[in-house]
């Protein structure tokens, strides 16, 4: 895995807010430095999982700002910086640029369904274009669940050949490890990143490049150690155990709706319920919900980081 | 239909570009000026059909204040200000109500899907408490085939309840028929304006109030004919040769992909090829299509206004 420009497991963090739904910067930062702690290699924050398409604009950079002023490094830090419209894409890449983060995960202008593959590569092609910063490295973001805009393998394709020294990774969120597979067949060298916690595993040894994901706001450790030894032999019992973990934690995330119950749980590890709070339209599990999760939270297998 | 707060013809008015990209804002004032020449009684401009979500905050300011400049009436503007972050939404229905513009179509916050009525009411909630101004006269805008996000019959109606002098409208544009009717027949007095030109004529027949539709940037005539006349038996030949010259329209810009479509058409109707322009992740149609379009086109039958 040597020649992936990104690799390594990398925290879809989650955003604390605020009694008034502000986001809680305070908290956000304290745990970004937990996650690293805990054994991410960077933190991916303002994905999915973190709400960011819930935050204004000046709300996003306030967040990516905090991080590296609480002392984050910036090559830790992955910001999702693609939003709806190409302007704005470029504008929140060149902000994070201009403080020194050249990775992010960009989705591609997601209102629009159905669009060709043309008009997501000429998207793509006119934030690169617009932002003309060689520093910069894009991971690609596939979620068409959520976002409703598959990128295509093609499309990929394409992007790389127009782009190969910006255009450097893909996390996978659509769980589809088929098309993971045949994205590292087509393209050696670039970085798919699996979002789906129970994909690590199978993903690493199949040449992908690691992973971004929400479980790892609460098991960071067992995904470090599915990572640092899932080819060394002598140590497969240890990786075996250590993704069944990551998907018991999982498994108990999805029992309710994920988001929100990954918010939770975070409160539930650190002992603050503020964690429990959500932006509109996500709505945070109700009372009966959040009593039933804290008894199964409680009987989880505890890690053993740091 | 008199005790609705919303009625009438609007256009989902088409945003034409320049080279560059940017806004054409002098074109697109005029094209405001002859929709309401041609019959409109109001311009919905920035929804769908207009790329909104494709323009930046501060485009979308400059469009809304290019169009008052050129003296379009305020009372005349219906903007879309409904985008994916409250914060935001918030942010540019202030600015429409700053101009005097107190009329808007109001998009649920559209990344997350299967949210539920709880997570959708409390995020309309929120912007309608944060604006706060009494002024204001909200239509609701259920477009599910490309928001992703659909607004059941029980949320309009909590949101009818919670803000009753507020949220006096709908714009239906998932074309169902069935919905409209269980609309108008669950909350009397509550606007339902048809966001499918095919639909205008039951829909008002049905005790519906009106359309915005995409087909009207091109025969809005004919639309203000089926408005004005629907109830009058002695025109009823005249509403009916109307309704089919806007299906006829309608389905030829259905022939390709219907909003640059609409666009090139719009351009063929002015003399302007500048119209073809569309922003990424939408792609002007070929200069093939546009070559059989423009065949099609000349074959269309034309209006009588003005």
């Amino acid at each position: 895995m040597s020649d992936h420009k990104i690799t390594g497991v990398f925290s879809a963090a989650a955003t604390p807010l605020n009694a008034d739904n502000s986001p809680d910067l305070g908290l956000f930062t304290e745990h970004c430095r937990r996650l690293l702690q805990e054994g991410c290699h960077g933190v991916a924050l303002l994905g999915t999982t973190g709400e960011a398409n819930s935050f204004s604009s000046g709300e996003r950079r306030a967040i990516l700002e905090a991080a590296l002023k609480a002392g984050v490094p910036a090559d830790k830090l992955l910001p999702g910086t693609g939003v709806v419209a190409i302007p704005e894409t470029v504008e929140l890449t060149k902000h994070a640029l201009s403080l020194g983060v050249t990775k992010v995960v960009m989705l591609p202008p997601f209102y629009y369904k159905g669009v060709s593959d043309d008009g997501l590569f000429a998207a793509y092609s006119q934030v690169l274009e617009k932002v003309a910063d060689n520093r910069l490295q894009v991971v690609l973001y596939h979620i068409p669940q959520v976002s409703g805009v598959p990128l295509s393998i093609p499309l990929i394709g394409r992007l790389i050949e127009a782009f190969p020294d910006t255009v450097v990774g893909i996390k996978e969120s659509a769980g589809d490890f088929n098309n993971m597979q045949a994205i590292i067949a087509a393209y050696p060298g670039f970085s798919v990143l699996a979002g789906a916690d129970p994909l690590l595993l199978p993903l690493l040894k199949a040449g992908g490049a690691g992973c971004i994901t929400a479980t790892s706001n609460l098991v960071a450790d067992s995904l470090r150690t599915v990572y640092e030894k899932v080819h060394d032999e002598a140590h497969a019992g240890e990786v075996e155990a250590a993704q069944v973990r990551i998907n018991v934690y999982r498994t108990l995330s999805n029992s309710y709706v994920q988001i929100p119950t990954i918010k939770a749980m975070v409160g539930l590890k650190t002992g603050n319920a503020a964690w429990k709070r959500t932006r509109a339209p996500l709505m945070p599990i109700s009372d009966a919900d959040h009593a039933a999760l804290s008894q199964a939270y409680a009987k989880l297998p505890q890690g053993a980081r740091p």
